[in-house]
This record gives C-alpha cells, structure tokens and sequence, in this order.
C-alpha cells in the first residue's frame, strides 16, 4: 500500500490534525486499542470508515485498567505490525500516546461507572471499568470524534462506555461491532496469543456452550438453570476456574428477569492455564 | 432591555442552538451557575462575552453536591429574576435543564477528583468537588464551550475545575474571574441573603483576616503561625466554628512550604450562625 500511516504522538499534533479534518468539514470516528492488531479490530476500522469520512485508531496499552498481578508487562505489543495493517484498512492516523502524556504527574481524576460496570468482569476485576472509562473519556477529549468504535466481543465494557458517554454528556455516538471469529468459533482476542495448541483446540467450547445457552433460554429454558449446564459443560472441556457464565439484560446488564420481553445477553469468562477467556452472544 | 434571555430547557434545542452559532463560526463561552445571580455572576458572564461571541449561563442547583443536612431545599431559586439581570449583560442563553434530564433513572457515573480537592472544602463537605466534577463534565459536553467561565470566589472549586478538564483531556479552557465584594470587603455570594443584619456587620471580618494573612506571609512570617492568628481573629469577631485557615500552593493547593517560590493562596471558611461563608486571597 502506498496509503503510509501517520503515527501522531503529540497532543498538539493530533489537535492540529483533527482541526484540519473539522476545517474541511470532514467527520472523524476513533476506534480505541491496545495496539496487537488482529482481523477484529480491522474490522473496527472498516465500520468507522463506513460511518466516517477520517478514522483515528489510538494505541495505548493503558496501565490503570491492569491490576498489579495482570498481565500489563507481557501484554503483546507490536508497533510496526500494527501500524502495517491499518496501512491497508482506511485508517488516516495512529494516535500514539506515551505514558507520560496520558498520565503526567499530578494526575487526580477518576471516573467511577456503576450499573453496567457492577458484577461479572468486575468481580475478578474490581479497578477495570474504572480505568477503561476514565482512559476512553480522555482519548475522546483529545480527538473529539463524532463516533467511537468499539467491539461486542468486550461486551460489559460496550455497555459500561455507552452509560458513560450518555450519563456525562459526552458528544459523540459509540457503535458496537460484531464480534469476529476463527472458523471454530473462537472470538478473536489478542491474548489468544497465549494459547497453547492444546489449550487452543479446548478454547472454542466456551462459545458454544454460551451459544447453547442462548438457544436454550430463546425456547423458554429459565436463564439460571442454562447458565449453571453450561458452566458445567466449560469445567469439564478443561477451563479452570470458570469465573461466570450470566444471562443479563443486553442494555443494562441487570440480571435476568423471568418473562420480561427485553433483549438478553449471554456472557462468560473462564481461564486455559494462565490465560483468562471472554465471550458473549445474543439470545 | 429590548434583549430577551432565550431559556433553553432541552438538550435537543440547545444542541441545535450551539451547532447554528458554530456554523456560523461563532465561538462560546459557558458561565455555570446555581442561579439567585449578583454581581459577582454578571461580572463572569461580563468576562465571557469578552472572550467569546456568545454567552451561554446555566442554572441548575445541582443536588448531588450538596450532603442530605445541607441546604439543598433552601438553597435561593429566583428564575424570572436570574433572567431579567442576565438581559442586561450579554447572556445569549441561558440553559435551564430539570434535575430528570440531568440524572435520569439509571445514571450511574461518578467522576472522583483527587489531588486539588484534597482536605478544604472537603473536610467538611466530602462528596462536593465529586458532584461539582460530575456536573460540570455534564455541562461542557451538553454545551461544548470554548471556555467556561468560574470565579475564584470558589478558589478550590476552580482549581478542581481546572484539574479535572486537564485530566480528561476536555476540549475546553478554564477562565477564573476575580471575586466580586462589597464595598466592605465581603465576598459577594447567594448565601449572604441569609445573614441577619448583625451577621452582616460581622462578615468582612473574614476577608481582613485572610488578607492580613497574607500581607504577613508576603513579608517573611511562617504561613502556619499568620494563619493559626487568623484563625483567632475570626474566631473573637463572632465566628463560630472557623473550618479552616490555610495557605496553600495557588496551583495544586498542596500545603504551603517554607521558601517554596510558588504562588500561595490564602483560604478560609467559618459560620455565622447557620451560614457558612468561605473566602480566599492572593498573598
């Protein structure tokens, strides 16, 4: 591709970039990462470059989203690779922040997302929405999209960005994307790179069993007692510890209500060795 | 004044108002306020038509920084009143939400600043600058003002103001506007209308305190011991209790060193009664 990349790495710079783009009447959408680019994010990009005339992707590897025994040290980082592959999907710019810009010293503010972000992700990770929500509403200050593109595939955290950007005001529109998939089902994820060929031929049943479970309570099974077989099934597939599989309400992440005729959402995480998994789908 | 205030109460009709002064290529200023307005709040509007094309002026007396024995219920509410003093001064706008379209059922986000808001104000008033951080991000991201307009009547509050916009990266500058006072040296501030004529006689004695603070501070005496005079001194002219008497870093308001070269601030807060009066000064 001749199409280069632009990796900013300055605030003034990417204001600059963004103020030209705003001259010239043209929209933006961001599509935040942690960099370890794979297809799924690719196809974030595509859907940002349907519903925008100019994409951003940032790439930071956000340290106060980690807890101290996670894995932010070894979480796969490839600079070149990543900035080839949005070489070749419409992205317009790389927005590269350094530790140091994103958190200087004297650095005092939180954000603090309740409802969507209470149980399930946050039982094994207590500080994670608060880290993701503070980071995501500084990287929509510094670009100032029109829309910000997130994946299904993190789906509390889909939930947890929208009830931020609407409780605070933010002036944007966030769009969920579907999640992309190996052929066996396996949702694409960067730590999948942890896997080892074992564990990755086991990895694929934590879809399924979700999936049975969606059509389980699609066809009147109560959600508790399709929940708990399928808990069942991913223990015995060799997942260990299984931390949940819940059936939520798709908007609020409210537990499940017998008969209420709204949207629900099958999601799990389980762990392969040293290795945490998360999957959701629709019921 | 032939020049009527338009009262915006949907974020629909502003939205649109602020995108027609955009296309326009106007800029905006936001002065938020609790309304009862005096002349310490036409003077912010006054500074913001200075900087900026248009004026916008919230009112909305935000419940969520005020603890369950403050005075929320009583706290001066005079609408057609704020509207009549706005006319006068420049206000193009004044954007007047209810407390459903600021925290519908379901709101669940809390912005926590630390740093600036440490110790003060919230010694006594724990969950304030949470509430104030809070509602403030809501109102730049409704308005999305150039600048926003506070007044260093509520020194700590600005500080926390200008963290949090830093912080988070928020598309906007921070203007602080000098107190306004009366001709006895008193701070001008909706809760004077509490003062009983004898608490009023007392009240300057606040702000001669502080400032022989820092006139003292200014010519070599330790800050610790001029303020714990100060602190006297309110304490003998009526006031009962004093809450604080402080000096600290004008910037971060971290406490104030011997030899440091920064900037001081002096900062006090006491009651008269039922009425709680803060004030602050410059050494």
């Amino acid at each position: 591709m001749t199409n280069g990349i632009r990796a900013i790495r300055t605030l003034r710079q990417l204001r600059a970039q963004v103020a030209a783009w705003r001259a010239a009447g043209e929209t933006i959408a961001l599509v935040p990462t942690m960099g370890a680019l794979h297809e799924g994010h690719l196809a974030l990009v595509r859907l940002g470059r349907q519903r925008c005339r100019r994409v951003v992707v940032s790439i930071f590897v956000n340290p106060t989203q980690f807890a101290p025994h996670e894995d932010f040290e070894r979480y796969p980082r490839d600079e070149a690779g990543d900035l080839a592959k949005l070489a070749g999907v419409g992205c317009d710019a790389a927005w590269m922040p350094d530790r140091g810009l994103m958190y200087p010293d004297g650095f005092a503010t939180r954000i603090v997302p309740e409802g969507a972000a209470a149980g399930l992700e946050s039982d094994t990770r207590p500080h994670f929405f608060g880290g993701v929500a503070t980071v995501c509403c500084k990287l929509f200050g510094q670009v100032a999209p029109d829309v910000a593109v997130f994946g299904e595939k993190d789906y509390q955290q889909l939930c947890v960005i929208r009830q931020t950007v609407r409780d605070l005001d933010l002036p944007l529109e966030i769009v969920g994307a579907p999640t992309v998939r190996d052929a066996d089902g396996l949702a694409l994820s960067s730590r999948n790179a942890y896997l080892t060929p074992e564990q990755r031929r086991i990895a694929p049943e934590l879809n399924r069993a979700i999936t049975r479970v969606a059509a389980a309570v699609r066809t009147g099974a109560a959600p508790a007692e399709a929940a708990a077989q399928a808990r069942d099934d991913i223990a015995r597939a060799g997942f260990s510890p299984v931390d949940y599989v819940e059936v939520r309400d798709a908007d609020t992440l409210a537990p499940a209500t017998a008969g209420g005729g709204r949207s629900l959402r099958v999601l799990a995480a389980a762990w392969l060795g040293k290795t945490r998994l998360i999957d959701n789908v629709a019921v």
